[in-house]
């Protein structure tokens, strides 16, 4: 295992510290590091926390500021934070107007966010992401995966929450946002988790993964290695069927690296998932390219579609002040 | 040799149209896709002009825009762009003001600037970058080989000449921000160029490369994997012997991925650097933490210091608008 760490039992604490040290002037880091949260909140302003494990960075603690989330909670490389810093997060973040939980759909986020939700003495309403098309139930989910749709879900009702909306029309906003949006990736190699010390899963040296998840978790199969032309097909093709889309439709396109793909490669996988959009007579009217929800070092990308109407584009085209999105402000 | 392409014949050409339609609201593309430049520029400003190899992406294209460069000639991966392409990239953007060059020392980038400077029926000047301490003299260069200080010669250039400084102050501000601005690297695995098809060099699965160069060049040495803590001793330590900085100094660190390293170690080496540097009495007035100036997928990372004045804190400070970094706007 080779990685810029001192420690495996370490590395999360480190890279928090360093994180929290190099945007101090965006963020805060909770008491004993449970959760990052925003440096400043506005009374009457509804609170949107999210979080999961750790090894999808910069999810989500890159997405904490002004226009998107006020608080994540980063578990363990893979592995859900617990109900108590989901708590501490919404006690130290809330400002009056109830809580709404950004949930990604894996069964131990779920468990843990609907106990904090049940502990918390405050309204709070939950939003569930599952825009991954590849399958339906995982290694580590029931439903469909939440993946880099994620970051969509969050930009959009972060900016709603940003101009006064309530919580109610946050939570339909937030499902209905999930709901117009679709991802499906491809793994050309696995992750090796710090804890593990081995790859997450074996694959040849000719061979690719389609529908992978982000934590390594099979997808629909195994095959020989293709062109970025096929793989666009085969993953736009997929998130098309899915969405059910009307020619001229106008989309957000996320080509969405995992972290150990070269940013030219997202490009030609731009390039071809474009070609494939405008074949269905779809029209990408924002795109967002690089790698923002990641497998550690995993070679591979996932492509996220989302179908949007002025007002959503609106609401991504609003400000955002994130150590990771940084438009507007 | 697992890429996301369709051909290595094409990937740079797909791989610009694809970044050019991504951000058609900021960049062009040049006849032939010789440059990439800002959609709209302004009288009377000089016009920055940088280019190089690909495979470093988001440099040099990513830059372009509101604040940084004017236009960026793309060669193909790690090979230096032609004359030609300089030439049609000054004759597209400069604005009667003259145009500044900003090249990386590289013998190839150093000779073909050159050609074009002679070429160009424009008032001009240039900028070497040659901020990598790690060896003088390389497989490409003479001298110093310049990295990812590039970033922030391009940004505080890019900002003064924003503000309307004339050629002369600019080149003048180029040189001295470069001279007080170094770096080092270390590579924990190779890169594979996609035309060679194999990766640059071999390195042991318990082995790292101190002082590696942006395409693989060797370093200083060749050691046994430490920890982040070691290695941002020996980086860092390097850097502040070049820079001999006061006790007091602010400095801008830029802790940089190589490409196929996640950003949760890039933090955790933000954590380990800043320890170096408080304990050089040197404090770090901002941060810039991710992958800008990438050897395609190699595991690795640089960090790079810049003493910086309150003057040159306001050009980092100032609003930019590009694909890869963008603030203020």
């Amino acid at each position: 295992m080779k990685k810029l760490i001192n420690d495996v039992e370490t590395v999360l604490a480190e890279g928090l510290d360093g994180f929290a040290a190099a945007h101090a002037d965006i963020v805060l880091l909770g008491a004993e590091r449970q959760f990052v949260r925003r440096r400043n909140t506005r009374p009457g302003k509804v609170a949107l926390i999210s979080g999961g494990g750790s090894g999808h960075e910069p999810l989500h603690a890159g997405f904490v500021g002004h226009g998107m989330l006020d608080a994540a909670c980063p578990g363990q490389v893979f592995t859900s934070p617990t109900p108590d810093q989901m708590l501490a997060a919404a006690q130290s973040v809330e400002n009056g107007a109830g809580v709404l939980f950004l949930v990604k759909n894996y069964s131990g986020d779920m468990m843990n966010f609907q106990m904090a939700a049940e502990m918390l003495d405050q309204e709070n309403a939950t939003v569930i992401v599952n825009d991954d098309v590849a399958v339906e139930n995982s290694t580590y989910t029931t439903g469909r995966r939440g993946v880099a749709g994620t970051l969509i879900v969050e930009k959009i009702v972060g900016a709603a929450a940003e101009r006064g909306d309530g919580l109610a029309a946050l939570k339909a906003l937030g499902d209905s946002v999930n709901k117009a949006t679709a991802s499906m990736g491809v793994a050309l190699t696995s992750c090796t988790v710090p804890a593990a010390g081995k790859p997450t899963f074996q694959i040849g040296i000719d061979e690719m993964e389609l529908g992978v998840g982000i934590h390594g978790e099979p997808g629909r199969k195994r095959v020989k290695l293709t062109s970025a032309d096929d793989i666009a097909a085969e993953l736009t093709g997929a998130i098309l069927r899915d969405l059910s889309l009307k020619p001229g439709q106008e989309v957000l396109l996320l080509v969405n690296g995992f972290g150990g793909t070269p940013l030219l490669e997202l490009y030609v996988m731009v390039h071809a998932a474009r070609k494939v959009l405008q074949g269905a007579g779809v029209r990408v009217a924002r795109h967002l390219t690089g790698s923002y929800v990641t497998s550690l070092e995993m070679a591979g990308c996932s492509i996220t579609v989302s179908a949007v109407d002025a007002g959503g584009l609106a609401l991504w085209d609003a400000p955002v002040h994130t150590a990771a999105l940084r438009w507007g402000m």
